[in-house]
């Protein structure tokens, strides 16, 4: 049964998710439909705007837009990939596409599918026969979506199969502890299309393992330091105590449906195959502040440059999709305290709706402190704590994991955390050599060079809609200006400018430079200058690929680390809305170079993408598994308020904090 | 009585510096002397490295090196400042110095004495009363060092008091709401020098009030939302639910004396009146890592080009004291859960010791995962929770508060997080009016912009004293190079290099530009290449004023993000020993120049300083009362160990964390 009334930004129910297959089914009536997509297809914004202002005043609502599901779809065979619109009560098309020479992402099926075919296949087995693994050894394959490297014809689709092996004794051994010199590239129909022997050394090459056999290649060197496992790891400290949040009155939030209020904060939470969680409406103290957060891609390119390696670079959301590889996240695990966890919809490629058990938790954090001031005078010192909203999501793609999470502060900022962790991934290299691409993190495991670049997309609704990007510097005053009073040589002033058209950015930490969203038309009644909240970036080293580079050309958005555009509603994807095996031209700058002429982009419904990441070089430290390495990217209110928001948060106190003096904590 | 034993690292205890001022007494008995500084003279490191491996190793000890005090004091005289250092147990002067030309730091004695005598003079009362100020108002002085400017002979000392008026009905109101357009140097005999009226607008220059009398301004402008005490503040949110940290088998860390033990760390806490929290031969599993962390200088200069505003360049531990102006802390307030204190120790100007309650605390904090993994082929996730070691001290510096804190984590990592808080510095300006280098946050209230440079003292010991430092980036490999294989163009490599001599270094995240402090006689077994530990920089723009400006000559360290300096025992602050109206040459960089020839400091005893911080252009939010604004440096091992080293942290899980399921939480 369907929900009476559904939110227009309310993920796709079950019911739902089975009425849009229904629909699509009459309408194909006599066609094998494998089901790659069946989602919300959110409201247009012009639609919602009039919607959510209605909503918000309470007034009787203007019409609710009508439900829609997008839905893609292979007919009959994987060649014929299509997209359809459908509108859910009538059932009427409202769109369809052939997404000809386009692939779908990989999902897991598929995955294990292309790993069962590559593993029984006789010459595969040969291959493996002629490597004399030892005893204890069971042979894993890990398959890997083609980064396309212009090597094979890309319509096509072909799935990249590493070889690894692991110990027999225990099924959670790490395989990529021992990574083998083999290689095998799967068609499409899960034939084996070559087998390759892989580079051993910073001077060898890929070659046919039908034309140059195996190399010799030392796989015996068992080493268990290379587990993870806790069965497989011998020693573990007993000197961390125990540690416990206490919430005697509950958590501070509430959730109805997907709407979500905590302190001043109101928002929707979505979710979906590709992006996994997003944010829709949010404000703060009944202001609009945002219309939509969420992460848009990521690019994980890896900086070996022998074949077959250029092939691994990863859309880890349009290829992979964060909403389907989310993890079902475990209470005392994942998070401490008291925890709401959201469930995520899906289906199977028959169209079946199945759930994503707590792909979302929601949970408090305490910050440390907030503000404080002691009053030199009077002695009194005034202490307020920093409580935090965290909205948590963690994916596992292949050997890695990222922890997402959005971190709403009283003090009205957001915080966007992502944690890597997870296993490196790793090649074979013959002991006693080295590589200039990679670390040595085990004998003959070689971890490689790689890049991890997000783009964050903020579709920002700073006290409506139309916004204009400010780009603020802070300048020293000039000695030798007579008309400038800067006698001592000490002052120094901002200097900001207004982007007028769809653009790429650079950071400039020398000049302190400053991207500010503002809403022009709203001024502050203190400051007299417009309203706004800033990003404050993550500083990042941009893609290091070569501009002509395969890896340059598909990601587009890691050129630049902030970009502006005005909203289109399907523009979600800075890399493009289909990354499998994609050749370029489909990301945010082709966008902005396709348009007729130059789009305004002051006093405009405008949308602010951040690219950040990391440039990993893995340290020894990062394995078998990898601490997390953090970044922050946040929004935070400048001048948008008349003074701090947070200023009447409650004062710190020990009746209600409940802390224990520790009077004594020798070593026994 | 004297300790027994106490570890060469402990500050000096009361009875020491009892002890310290009797032979000094002793020394000078015919004069009156005033006692600035009596601290720990930590030994030279030549003699604590045989003492320390001689502990470490658990051998019979070498000779303890013998405890002595450095002391600073004015005999009779302001103007008659001079150092002593004096051994302990015999009472013998090993250094005299008279630091002629030279100011001692300014503590709060002083500056209530400067405000006492400032307030009853007759001329700044009759100004006073020229101001008609309104009914319920009292007035305020803020003294303030003199920061140099060039415009008095510096070799008198000097104070400049800055009024404010605040609401009678309340101790603890604002007075920065309410800057008054006066302000009086006041000489170090505590008579009044000058009594200057401020500029209020941008183009308006300070005058002498016995000679253009004061302005008009509006002085009656009450506006209570510029309060931040809780008495005054009208509405309180509610909505904030407890949150408590229960810790059933108490802490994890142990402490004897000042010795501190967490997980794998080991460290001694130090404090001085100067630089604060001090840390001392921290190691971790049993292997050295660094010999001395601290901070060494912090420099705030403001933007505002206008008489007498450049005299505000704030030197707050040279010219203040980190350590003198600690607060207080208080449980359950300033940190959560189970607490252990330190005191520190300091003295009256007569001699006599004087104890700093709980100017340090030491807690744990829950930070979320440390590391996660799920075997996709088994859905065996297996995840740890981070538990961080904090050190945290609190300073107030008049409107301004700092929080430090050295953070430990369980992967062998160092933070150092520093938050700003507590009120923006203000100063008067007439309604209507703006200037360029400040911003307005209530009716003739400006917040002038201003930096935050903070320079972090890191001196290494990497697996012993002979250490490096190497400066590694993530390039490209070329396209066109017909011996390098990129042939897809996305290859990318790390370039090295190691300083060789005394250099400052500059920041490049366009290169992904990596400071790693190195020792290169030690190698890692499985990378082949050097052990290490890394500085991850707070990327911040470099000091805004001119080189020329006395801000830019007394400061020194501002210029540039990380320096490389030969070890030597007494160069601990990066501005130099003495920064209260100091004239430059005697800070980083002026050590550099003045050595006979360039000092080697590869396989050296070397020092690294990393600037960092914040250019503070203040928002409306920031007032009345500053959220905090967190910066964060990291010291990572990077191919230290040979594997994660939290691979042994406890497996997390629900029956020892008890974290709560929220099944419903809708809005009453």
């Amino acid at each position: 049964m369907l929900s009476a009334h559904p939110h227009p930004f309310d993920p796709l129910s079950p019911a739902e998710i089975s009425l849009a297959v229904r629909h699509l089914k009459d309408a194909f009536p006599n066609d094998n439909l494998s089901f790659r997509v069946v989602t919300l297809l959110e409201p247009a914004k012009a639609q919602m705007i009039p919607f959510l202002e209605a909503e918000r005043s309470g007034k009787p609502s203007t019409p609710t837009p009508s439900r829609s599901a997008l839905i893609q779809f292979y007919r009959g065979k994987p060649t014929d990939f299509r997209e359809v619109w459908i509108e859910l009560e009538s059932g009427k098309i409202t769109k369809e596409k052939i997404l000809s020479g386009k692939h779908s992402y990989v999902d897991s099926t598929e995955m294990q599918a292309a790993e069962k075919a590559c593993m029984a296949a006789g010459e595969v087995q040969k291959v493996i026969r002629m490597l004399e693994l030892p005893e204890e050894a069971v042979v894993c394959i890990e398959p890997w979506s083609y980064g396309t490297d212009g090597m094979n014809d890309i319509a096509e689709r072909i799935i990249m199969c590493f070889f690894y092996m692991r110990l027999k004794s225990h099924g959670d051994a790490n395989h990529y502890a021992y990574p083998l010199d083999i290689c095998v590239e799967m068609s499409g129909d899960l034939s084996v299309k070559r087998i390759l022997t892989l580079p051993l050394g910073e001077n060898d090459r890929a070659g046919l393992v039908s034309e140059v056999g195996v190399r010799p290649f030392d796989r015996n060197k068992i080493h268990r330091s290379s587990e993870y496992h806790p069965d497989l790891v011998e020693e573990r400290r007993t000197t961390t105590k125990p540690l416990q949040i206490v919430q005697p009155e509950g958590p501070s939030f509430q959730v109805e449906g997907n709407q979500l209020t905590w302190e001043k904060w109101q928002m929707r939470v979505g979710f979906n195959y590709r992006e996994g969680l997003t944010l829709h409406d949010i404000t703060y103290d009944g202001r609009s502040v945002f219309y939509r957060l969420s992460l848009s891609e990521m690019f994980v390119p890896y900086g070996d440059s022998r074949t077959p390696y250029p092939r691994k670079g990863a859309f880890d959301l349009g290829s992979n999709g964060a909403g389907v590889n989310a993890n079902n996240l475990k209470l005392g695990c994942d998070c401490l305290g008291h925890i709401k966890y959201f469930n995520g919809h899906h289906h199977t490629t028959a169209g079946d709706p199945i759930v994503l058990p707590n792909v979302v938790c929601c949970h408090e954090v305490d910050d440390g402190i907030l503000w404080k001031h002691t009053n030199y005078r009077t002695n009194n010192a005034i202490v307020t704590r920093s409580r935090i909203l965290v909205l948590q999501t963690i994916i596992t793609v292949g050997n890695y994991e990222y922890i997402f999470a959005f971190q709403f502060t009283q003090d009205a900022a957001i915080n966007y955390e992502v944690r890597a962790t997870g296993i490196v991934s790793t090649a074979p290299i013959n002991l006693g050599q080295t590589v200039p691409y990679g670390t040595l993190v085990g004998p003959g495991v070689m971890a490689p060079y790689h890049q991890h670049l997000f783009c964050l997309r903020i579709d920002p609704a700073i006290d409506g809609h139309s916004n204009s990007l400010m780009v603020e510097e802070s300048h020293p005053m000039p000695l030798d200006n007579p008309n400038i009073h800067n006698p001592f040589g000490v002052g120094y002033t901002t200097v900001s400018k207004i982007v007028e058209t769809e653009t790429p950015l650079d950071t400039d930490v020398t000049k302190a430079r400053v991207f500010k969203i503002v809403n022009e038309g709203v001024r502050n009644p203190v400051t007299g200058g417009p309203v706004g909240y800033k990003l404050v970036p993550h500083y990042s080293q941009m893609l290091l690929a070569h501009p002509s580079s395969y890896h340059a050309r598909r990601s587009e958005f890691g050129e630049h680390a902030v970009w502006v555009t005005r909203h289109h509603d399907r523009e979600l994807f800075s890399s493009g809305d289909h990354t499998m095996q994609s050749l370029g031209g489909e990301g945010i700058a082709s966008w902005i170079r396709a348009r007729e002429k130059p789009q305004g982009v002051r006093n405009a419904d405008i949308v602010v993408w951040h690219t950040f990441g990391t440039t990993h070089n893995p340290r020894v430290e990062d394995w078998p598994v990898m601490p997390v390495d953090k970044m922050t990217v946040s929004l935070k209110p400048v001048n948008f308020f008349t003074a701090n928001p947070s200023l009447d948060v409650p004062i710190s106190a020990q009746d209600v904090n409940r802390s224990v003096l520790v009077e004594s904590c020798a070593k026994l």
